[in-house]
């Protein structure tokens, strides 16, 4: 298998798209579709359906094969489908089946929510899910700093089609070193922290990020990317400076507004309803228009 | 509905027994109901299929189902039989349907392993749960030290059958504290971290907690739980030296072994086989030798 075209696209924005609902509470699939159609038309070429900002563990099993299928019907070939897959092994296994008949093109595995998780037994655990889609690319969610790069070294050993990482442990030098300790050149490595952790992840190794702001602001995401590409740092932070605020509401309280957030600016612009599920929930009206204000100067 | 007989039924030992595979890898049927026997025949009156030292991440839905009937089936009125639910909404939803189906009388709710967890939201998905079976008593565990006591006071002023927590934060003075604001009264507070945790937590509120140990060793637990409510520290201190290196095993390496070792020390003592899932992992040989060592001296 010859992985370069799936390698090549994950060294860009990885959006991860929100999952909308309709006024019943169930998955909004119009709004699902109209909401991706304006991140590809916007520049948009790879994309995570059940990923963290698409609500990926307040979805059944169900209702995350729809997404990956609307994903995949809406992307045509015009992105890269990556879609996120987790919990035990024998589901991942089925939703990333899955993925591969709808046509995606790779999956990214959550982080195993296991309490208790060995070393040896995270790599196993991959190594499953990896076996069993081959021709899929493979790309770890890595949010556990205790996880090292020898271990990931290991994993792509032994499955080639492993050829990314998504690493989000918020400690640049730490992601410097897992990075090299696991293989620089063999893994694409996508910082997975978003845009504000983007540049110090650059300045040290990898060539793409991650991004649920992309869903609000497509232009802002890629204008960050082609800075960096540029390797204009300054031009990058311009843009950081200019999302800071909105990312910091985001982040507060250990990330508890994280979806709902982007999903206040999303009804701000009238593009969908504002709802989240529990454990998420609703801002406050006060903080609504906090949000609302925040998007106004970014010309959407 | 009287919630009495439940509410003492908390304040105990409340094993979490651990779910055998055969060689296979499939949940050995036989096995898990021998060594529930082996829990009842020894005095415990309270079990949780489906808890973390059952590996309920690893486990599928139907397997989870399983577990419950086996429980349930072999409790037999001996014991109080609390399920193990979580995921998404709908997810514990059905699982809780199906626990009560299956004729158990609670359920325990994991966590929400949802990265983006807000103070009303995480009301809101225990509310959900609880107002699904009403006649159920319901059990959160609380391991996310930022839910605040307050919270679980209106959930409890919701949810009459919400009607003990197992806290599981490795602080006693926030237990207490949490205790206080939630209603020291208004729930049976059981030590969510095991024998190593309970003294303290005993002394500031709880009357019950969970054990894992129990597997190996229902006397020990058993024991403990005797001096506890005898008011006898120095007894319970007694128990705590002596399971203090197993249960450091257990933790060490942020509990990468926490399972693992108590099914190595079920198969020295030839109860069931050694395996667990990923992403566990097997202990090495010296360490093996190491388990069969500690538990000699424990006559069991």
């Amino acid at each position: 298998m010859d992985f370069t075209p799936l390698r090549t696209a994950l060294a860009d924005v990885v959006a991860i798209p929100v999952t909308p609902y309709d006024a019943t509470g169930a998955v909004d699939r119009t709004t699902y579709r109209d909401l991706l159609r304006r991140l590809l038309d916007g520049g948009v070429r790879a994309v995570t359906p059940n990923g963290n900002t698409g609500e990926f563990y307040a979805l059944t099993l169900e209702e995350r094969r729809l997404c990956t299928e609307l994903s995949v019907e809406e992307a045509g070939g015009r992105a890269a489908v990556l879609v996120g897959v987790g919990q035990d092994v024998a589901t991942a296994v089925d939703a990333a089946r899955h993925a591969r008949e709808a046509g995606a093109q790779m999956v990214m595995v959550h982080q195993p929510v296991h309490p208790y998780v060995s070393q040896d037994g995270w790599v196993d655990y991959h190594r499953e899910i990896a076996e069993a889609v081959p021709e899929l690319g493979v790309v770890p969610y890595v949010r556990n700093p205790l996880i090292e790069g020898a271990a990931l070294a290991g994993l792509g050993e032994a499955c080639p089609n492993v050829i990314g990482v998504k690493y989000a442990v918020p400690d640049a030098a730490r992601f410097a070193a897992f990075a090299r300790d696991a293989g620089l050149d063999r893994f694409v490595w996508v910082a997975g922290l978003a845009e504000l952790y983007a540049p110090s992840y650059w300045a040290v190794g990898a060539t793409g990020f991650t991004s649920g702001l992309v869903n609000v602001a497509p232009k802002l995401s890629l204008d960050m990317l082609g800075a960096l590409r540029a390797g204009d740092y300054a031009a990058a932070m311009k843009v950081w400076e200019q999302i800071r605020p909105f990312e910091d509401l985001r982040a507060a309280r250990q990330s508890a507004n994280n979806v709902t957030v982007v999903k206040e600016a999303l009804a701000a612009l009238d593009l969908c309803r504002r709802d989240v599920r529990p454990p998420s929930r609703l801002l406050p009206e006060p903080q609504r228009a906090e949000v609302a204000a925040l998007i106004q100067g970014w010309a959407l």
